[in-house]
């Protein structure tokens, strides 16, 4: 293979455009902030909120976790977060999924507001991303075609095969693709031969959650393959939806970790800047000094 | 070619469903009634309103037209609009487009009841396409699947190639597919070689609105296509995208005039009964004897 399409580049140079705007914030006296509402008892929504602390400091953010046991009642999530809606000095809110299953997570979505949805996961955001409209859309796909156009790759006039239509990375990303112009085949659970369009197309976009998923027989040598796929593989740690072993054979592809979810974690912090603004826009933001 | 998949048939199955649905209605009190908004001055405009009054005294269906000078204006129409959506012995309302050029349609569009809004333009029943809740959904790709299925084609597990990805038709049908199991090719204008991927699927969907967009060396002859362009060619009258001369090669095509337009305009009504339901669902339809 001839080029790993690594995260971390993309990772540097969108951190140091972020780091800029929250100085010029700063300096206008507003002090950017996120708030991330953590549920206790999942290991991988810890970790991501650890590591999303970490790229906070470094960005010069502030970030707080509202760490609730794991009996916590809905009701206590969804007054919280009506007050993080009120409490100006926030402008945004993480709410790191899943929930325990006695709560419903869409009622507590719901509630987030949408200038503060950091994660583009409230309907109104999900929206805009299917119209094109004004508002902050779902960081992973946004991070995924960010990785393939940084290193050089456009979608337009393409053809993709995107494996995999959830409602959280799938989806998005299909809007998102058909508004860079290109030309995409959904391929899905109801799919019978996927490797009849993945072998048709000249860029795969993959995001179903199965490891080993897109095998070499699958791939031709002038692929790209952008691999959003985040699975955790007893004895092996965190692995992507591509067999290892197609990297031998493709053009470019995704690391998994170093790939997508690097640019996930810094673009959530770019969604909070767009959050910044879209207070501005609306008035609501409070200036503490000038 | 094998096969025509005419309207006809569809429309007359569906028209007596609705018939049926009309006189249980009558029987609890309740007169189905619909009121077209027609702005004169457009001649297609006239002629869909006509032809809808025709199906609408075939279904028992009350019908009425308000008609407007091409000089109204944007508040008479929204003032209009309120009115029907405040009047329970109206349960749907249409509105003829295009409208004329001083009159923003997507104000006047947003001001029409979901639950009333036949046509399936709505924000909400956009959104509710998308996502696949309840809602009433556009009747042209609902049409365009009906008249398919009706012919014993089912979309489910077959590679659709989806030509045109306007907001009126191919964005609403594009997720109908998906729903319907299909695997989707999305073409659209900035496809470089549409005939690539019309040649690699099994079914074709075409709406786009240019006479003569799907030539003979664009299919093969297992292939079904389903039509749902609508052009006035001078001297010609009515056509389809569909080139005359594909009839020859394929294994099925839907004919226009005569294909997805005629199952269009029964679906319209099929819409209206979807409305009652809604409106006796919400608690607001009005029962005039018992």
């Amino acid at each position: 293979m001839s080029l790993w399409l690594r995260g971390k580049e993309v990772a540097e140079q969108v951190k140091s455009s972020i780091a800029a705007e929250v100085r010029n914030f700063e300096e206008r006296g507003t002090q950017p902030k996120v708030v991330t509402i953590l549920v206790e008892g999942d290991a991988a929504s810890a970790y991501y909120a650890k590591s999303k602390a970490k790229m906070a400091s470094q960005l010069g953010i502030d970030y707080e976790i509202c760490r609730f046991k794991p009996s916590v009642s809905q009701e206590v999530l969804v007054s919280t977060i009506k007050r993080l809606n009120r409490d100006a000095s926030v402008h945004g809110i993480m709410v790191e999924l899943p929930l325990p299953a006695h709560i419903d997570t869409a009622t507590v979505m719901s509630v987030v507001a949408p200038y503060k949805d950091v994660d583009g996961l409230t309907t109104v955001n999900r929206h805009a991303n299917i119209t094109g409209e004004q508002g902050i859309y779902p960081a992973t796909p946004l991070a995924a075609v960010r990785l393939l156009k940084h290193y050089g790759f456009t979608p337009s006039g393409k053809h993709v095969a995107l494996v995999g239509f959830g409602q959280t990375v799938g989806q998005p990303l299909f809007h998102l693709l058909v508004r860079e112009n290109a030309t995409v085949t959904v391929c899905h659970v109801g799919t019978p031969d996927v490797s009849r369009h993945t072998l048709a197309s000249d860029i795969i976009f993959v995001a179903v959650g199965k490891a080993g998923l897109i095998t070499p027989d699958m791939v031709h040598e002038r692929h790209v393959i952008v691999d959003a796929g985040i699975n955790e593989v007893e004895g092996t740690g965190i692995v992507g939806d591509v067999d290892p072993t197609v990297a031998e054979k493709v053009h470019a592809l995704s690391p998994t970790p170093g790939g997508v979810g690097t640019v996930t974690t810094v673009q959530l912090f770019d969604n909070l800047m767009r959050a910044v603004h879209w207070q501005e826009q609306l008035g609501v933001l409070e200036r503490t000094s000038a």
